[in-house]
């Protein structure tokens, strides 16, 4: 099956681009944390935020998530870790899954979290972002992963399933249960060192060597996300109508620009979810 | 005294660029009716705001009052009739009263009201927008008065006290007291006639003579309210940052575009009143 529509991303600009494609009965799926963004939840006061009053970002939250429930929007948990493009419409890639759509928004947010030093160089040389595409290439091997947020865990479970060491880099706080392969390293990970390949991962204490670093991360870079997406200043390239240089595929919130605003981020995803609608129309696409 | 910023209009846009203005202690004036929008408070169900799940627009109305009374923000119900670049900054007026402010932020929605058949041949020449201004020249005269809001009764008593005879067309329900040389009239205005200036009326039952037509609408065309304002299929070119082709206006919400949507008009409001902020801080106007 093609969906309609495919929005990656779980966060305000998300949210009110799935209001407005379930509105219009458009086929969509929608990934991201069931949880929505972490940063809103995080909020303590939000003023800004037409109707809501001094809100926490949990009360915010819970009112988003409630409307999305009664409204019967469903979230799918899965990592997006590549989109390519293929004929007239997307395949995207979530590990070993794969789901097609004719149009993507993209509500990734901004990652603020530094990458590591050497990391964009090692990608496909022993940098790898998806344990199920590239776990198998080391068995009986000695790996690093880094992770952020405890709903990898599967994968970091997969991979040791593999791997015959594992030395596991959590981000986060509350873990679960582990093999006895791997072990837990509250350590901040600098970067990673190799020749052709990987072949050490440097922390503060020292330097551990292996043979492959895994990144679990919430976001991807963009540019390892869909190749020949436009960027400017490090955010998705998008005219008003939430375009960007890529046919179907739109953009909405922080990975647009500044301000990072919610207030910015549900206006234009309400705008990215009018555009793609059109499109899907214009295409003759529409059910 | 020169506001940092003048906001015209309080629809869902002008809502969302005074929380802003406010947040960030800006000196800001806020053009428009107290009962905010009147298209907002008609509509029976709003399923894609995010945070109100089927509200109506009553509740969304609420929600928005409660928000600017407890935030401190004022209103001013003077209708800004034009806009004109006074040196660095702008000059607004309303009738007799003048304004001034280093920036201004349009939201004055769309109207989707039909001009009169005649109507822009003649301003100047018989039409009129503004009671204050125009006033005195029809002193002994006899002229129509077509009016959209009760708000705007005051200068229909005005007029009356000017004039000889008020032909009165009021396009809204519940009506005030007026003197007896106003002639309630509850006919559909179609046009206007004349030959070097305005000499008549015309409605479905005839043409009434008359020397002048004043004309007291919520919105005034784009164009008559401020000189050199660059548009696009009559909507106001604007860019991503809400930026007109006038250094310090900005324009959000209906006004710029379509999706016509509550929220694209908040986000626009909301990077509106961002980049009125960023230009006053810019432009060393910042207090």
């Amino acid at each position: 099956m093609i969906y309609d529509c495919a929005v990656i991303g779980t966060g305000p600009a998300g949210v009110s681009s799935a209001l407005n494609l379930k509105i219009h009965n458009k086929n969509f799926i929608w990934f991201g944390s069931k949880s929505l963004s972490e940063k809103v939840q995080k909020a303590e006061q939000i003023l800004n935020y037409p109707g809501f009053y001094a809100a926490s970002g949990d009360t915010l939250q819970a009112a988003f998530r409630d409307q999305i429930e009664k409204m019967g929007i469903e979230i799918t948990e899965s990592m997006i870790n590549e989109i390519v493009k293929f004929g007239d419409h997307y395949a995207l890639m979530a590990g070993a899954d794969f789901y097609e759509a004719k149009t993507v928004i993209l509500t990734t947010g901004v990652s603020v979290k530094a990458t590591l030093e050497n990391e964009a160089e090692y990608i496909g040389r022993g940098v790898s972002y998806c344990a199920t595409c590239d776990g198998s290439l080391y068995r009986g091997k000695k790996i690093a992963v880094l992770c952020n947020n405890a709903r990898f865990e599967h994968e970091v479970r997969y991979l040791a399933e593999i791997a015959a060491d594992v030395q596991y880099f959590p981000q986060y706080k509350e873990l679960g249960a582990f093999p006895e392969n791997v072990t837990i390293r509250r350590e901040r990970v600098l970067g990673v060192q190799g020749a052709m390949k990987v072949n050490a991962i440097v922390t503060a204490s020292g330097t551990t060597e292996v043979d492959g670093v895994f990144i679990l991360r919430d976001s991807i870079s963009l540019s390892s996300l869909l190749k020949g997406l436009a960027s400017e200043d490090n955010h998705i390239l998008v005219n008003r109508r939430m375009e960007t240089n890529m046919p179907g595929v739109y953009a909405a919130g922080d990975c647009t620009g500044r301000p990072y605003q919610y207030t910015k981020a549900v206006g234009e995803g309400n705008v990215a979810a009018h555009s793609a609608i059109e499109y899907l129309d214009e295409t003759g696409n529409a059910p």
